[in-house]
């Protein structure tokens, strides 16, 4: 597991334990994510994270060191998954801009099925950590998987030549916008709705036909 | 004044001037802004504030009910001076697609000249407030703006027709997200790569030409 973490906000590393086990940090990340889903972050506590996973509150602090270490460990995990399902996707057959299509698809599913924990990052995803800001660590994880696509894609003609760099940071930054407007707007627009925007308005841009 | 105020962080209005004076307010809140120029928001304490502006920290209190308050009241401050200059742009002479470019152009001078403080909302601008997430409000004052420009130009057939309120977040949201790329890779990039980038790939998107 990483050892990014949080800057300049709980002590860290007072105890460790002698012998690590991953099965009880395990239980103690999935017990704080059902209750991420349930009631959000900001009002989670530790005990109730402990008492979900069934350990003690010191149990916990052999493994985090509070909750902005926990919040930390939480993006990291969600970030993995999120790659690998990205990284599935662009894998699949078919031409690059029908591959990059279904990453968009996958990312939405995660977005959907994540809703108040995608939400909490998307606020409070700007602390600074080992690594830097969290949320630009993010970012480039996703920009970075999906430049070799983008690449791709241009070398076959199929997409018009930019700053590969550039153009994935452009892709995530909007895709993370506008998946977090439809979660507040939801009433509004169907997912479809912005699914069918976003996917236009990169293709073809707002030049008149 | 607003009276948009964060939730659940201070304790709410416990004195307030008999005779309020918005002279001292401005001092306080021209203060704070240097400081934030020069050394960022977290490290700034508010008997700094207070000497910077040649007032007691009791004067504060007055009229703030603490950093937080203050905060949401530069972010209304720099909203509303930003949507000055962006509906100066709009009502410039020319087409709406040229109205539009000087908009965009206001925005990276004003993120240019408020660099720290615009990085600190982008990762603090999540706090929740009595009119919803801050960033939410800001975001909407933005597109709520431009909205009607872009209609416009959709009905003059300059522009492709989509939704104009997501087209308008889109634009938003995209400009914020690339600006404050480049300020975290001012090395990589200069100002007018960013723009170049930005407005191709509004305009025409990645389907090749």
């Amino acid at each position: 597991m990483s050892q990014i973490k949080p800057v300049g906000r709980e002590k860290p590393e007072r105890r460790r334990p002698r012998t690590p086990n991953p099965e009880a940090r395990r239980r103690l990340m999935e017990a704080a994510a059902r209750l991420i889903r349930k009631e959000g972050f900001p009002a989670l506590r530790i005990d109730e994270i402990a008492d979900e996973a069934g350990l003690s509150v010191g149990t916990f602090y052999l493994y985090f060191d509070g909750k902005a270490d926990l919040f930390v460990s939480l993006v990291l995990e969600y970030t993995e998954q999120l790659q690998e399902r990205l990284q599935a996707a662009y894998r699949t057959e078919g031409g690059p801009v029908e591959r990059l299509m279904r990453g968009l698809e996958a990312y939405l599913d995660f977005v959907e099925e994540n809703e108040r924990g995608f939400l909490y990052f998307r606020d409070a995803g700007g602390i600074d950590t080992t690594v830097g800001r969290l949320a630009t660590w993010a970012f480039e994880q996703h920009a970075k998987s999906l430049q070799p696509l983008l690449e791709e894609a241009m070398a076959a003609g199929q997409m018009r030549r930019y700053d590969s760099g550039l153009l994935a940071q452009a892709m995530v930054g909007l895709n993370q916008h506008m998946a977090g407007h439809w979660l507040e707007q939801k009433q509004r627009y169907t997912r479809e709705e912005i699914m069918r925007f976003t996917t236009t308005l990169l293709g073809v841009g707002v030049a008149p036909a």
